[in-house]
């Protein structure tokens, strides 16, 4: 099958890999409809994170074309969706809600979803079939349940997003901007969107942003205490990873307010004195998109939502390199591949 | 009157001090019944803070002898029980339950209630009467919920200990025993103190906790994790203020779990994508101890519960030099200053 190849740095290529095979009997097979790539995909691009020829991509949707013995929950036909985290949805720690935490999880992205098919280890517990054959224009927001929204979304329930509450989103990828409709969803009063960009911030308004604050750092948090009467944001939503954007968000938060924080961290150490007189809860990490998969379906079945607004470059796979080099360039929010 | 000054880094000395006066018609003047030395009061003591000349203290319990034209919630000879922030429990923070982040807080550190009398800035959202006069065996719990309590349970709280839950304890110092105390009475099912001390051992035992561990830092983490099937534990309370303590309560908590912390922070820089792994909420800070006096007065003085055990030694307050020493080298947990 052909899939993406990082080779290094900045050196994206489709080459033939070994098409995957049923493993272990809990795995399953699909063939990728639609897969993309991720904001986090950047940081080895840009030589931020290591690089040898490392297979990419951690997103997808597809149709399952074989199942192990032991997999009783998606059956060979299935329309899917998963998880960038592979999960039992069985143990302790999924039971609570945290399956991307699973004690059996696998990081999809060691098996790249960038490719033609890829195999879904613990299938029964990390995919979800939609109720029937989707509608093709469907896709993208299925796809986008698989990780971006399903990121922005657990990043607004870590912030404590809901009625009455004002919501900073700090971050204006494609997490961020489902940060702005996550929040919405969940009833939030005021949405603030940081960001710069024209066509970012339009889609955030899109999405229920009710302001847009185009500072950052600190001068950023001044304009939010200016917007929340000096107190700063009940709920604020970090979706970028940096030691800068990570001090925004605390600094924004009010005393006894929720930063909920899904970037992935990149040389941030976060000063404890200041955290401990911030007064605030803290909480993220690489988001259980499990848990919330079938409500979220579930709002994209129903065209609730439409979160697949936020690709606004579609390539085939072959031309992975140029979808990672237009979001490099921020050319492009978020790059949807066609299989 | 005669007050504690703290010339400079372990030179303490009781001095004649001007009286209080009223200085808002917010203020109340209290005679002061007992104060004590907090383990937060050693870090100038041992020049881990800065320290000049500064009047030390903000524990406390007494008797109104004044209060100004505004006051109407505590009256002359009222018994009170009040926190180490003052607050006007009426502001936006105050109303969540923030009252340490009050946006008119003032630091009753500064005020220093190592005296004979103090003066307590908004009096009404600050201080709360008991339902009469104190049986005097009960002004030692009292005095605990002025800071030592009242930070046990808020850490307590923040780390959602309850029912089916199993806590870890970081630290064994006043607040740390309290902190298990508070975890038994919120229902925790299970209590792991962090405790090298026999006496400090002996005293958790007694307030609630079932299980022991000596090991400190990555010991003591993997002895956490043995005892709870290699997860870690639900939630865990810091209670100590070092780089060690914080990072072996992030190691102790499973995915999803809560850490509590309120020992101040030292030194502390949280690494920012250990703390993204790890999948954890963090919450703390100075804990806003007037959210919590109604109840734990009610709790003292209906005989529920006796967290003035945590003072094991009683000085009169001239002799506040000999109580920091003995704090210093950890040969009393607690000090109780007469006055």
């Amino acid at each position: 099958m052909r899939g993406v190849m990082l080779n290094k740095p900045g050196d994206v290529q489709v080459v033939d890999r070994p098409d995957p095979v049923i493993v272990e009997p809990t795995d399953a097979i699909i063939k990728i409809a639609a897969t993309c790539v991720c904001g986090s995909d950047l940081w080895p691009y840009r030589g931020d994170d290591p690089a040898d020829h490392i297979p990419m991509g951690h997103e997808y949707v597809g149709t399952v074309t074989a199942i192990g013995d032991a997999v009783k929950n998606v059956a060979v036909g299935d329309f899917v969706v998963g998880s960038f985290f592979a999960s039992d949805n069985t143990c302790e720690i999924c039971q609570t809600g945290y399956q991307s935490r699973c004690v059996h999880a696998h990081i999809m992205g060691e098996i790249g979803t960038q490719a033609e098919y890829a195999r879904i280890p613990l299938a029964d517990g990390t995919l979800v079939a939609t109720p029937g054959q989707p509608d093709p224009v469907l896709i993208p927001s299925l796809l986008a349940a698989s990780d971006v929204l399903g990121t922005g979304w657990f990043a607004a329930v870590a912030a404590e997003a809901g009625p009455g509450k004002t919501v900073v989103v700090v971050g204006d990828g494609a997490v961020g901007l489902l940060g702005v409709l996550a929040a919405k969803q969940l009833g939030a009063e005021r949405i603030i969107a940081v960001s710069r960009h024209p066509d970012r911030q339009k889609l955030a308004l899109e999405f229920g942003a009710t302001d847009i604050v185009e500072e950052r750092g600190d001068d950023g948090v001044a304009k939010i205490k200016e917007l929340t009467g000096g107190l700063g944001a009940h709920s604020v939503i970090e979706a970028v990873g940096t030691q800068e954007s990570m001090m925004q968000a605390i600094r924004s938060t009010r005393p006894g307010g929720h930063v909920g924080y899904v970037g992935v961290s990149h040389d941030v150490d976060l000063p404890g004195l200041e955290l401990f007189f911030s007064g605030i809860h803290l909480h993220g990490g690489p988001a259980p998109v499990r848990r919330f998969l079938p409500e979220l379906i579930d709002l994209i079945w129903n065209r609730t939502i439409d979160p697949g607004k936020v690709f606004d470059l579609t390539l085939p796979l072959e031309e992975a390199a140029e979808g990672y080099k237009a979001m490099d360039e921020r050319r492009a929010t978020k790059v949807l591949l066609t299989v």
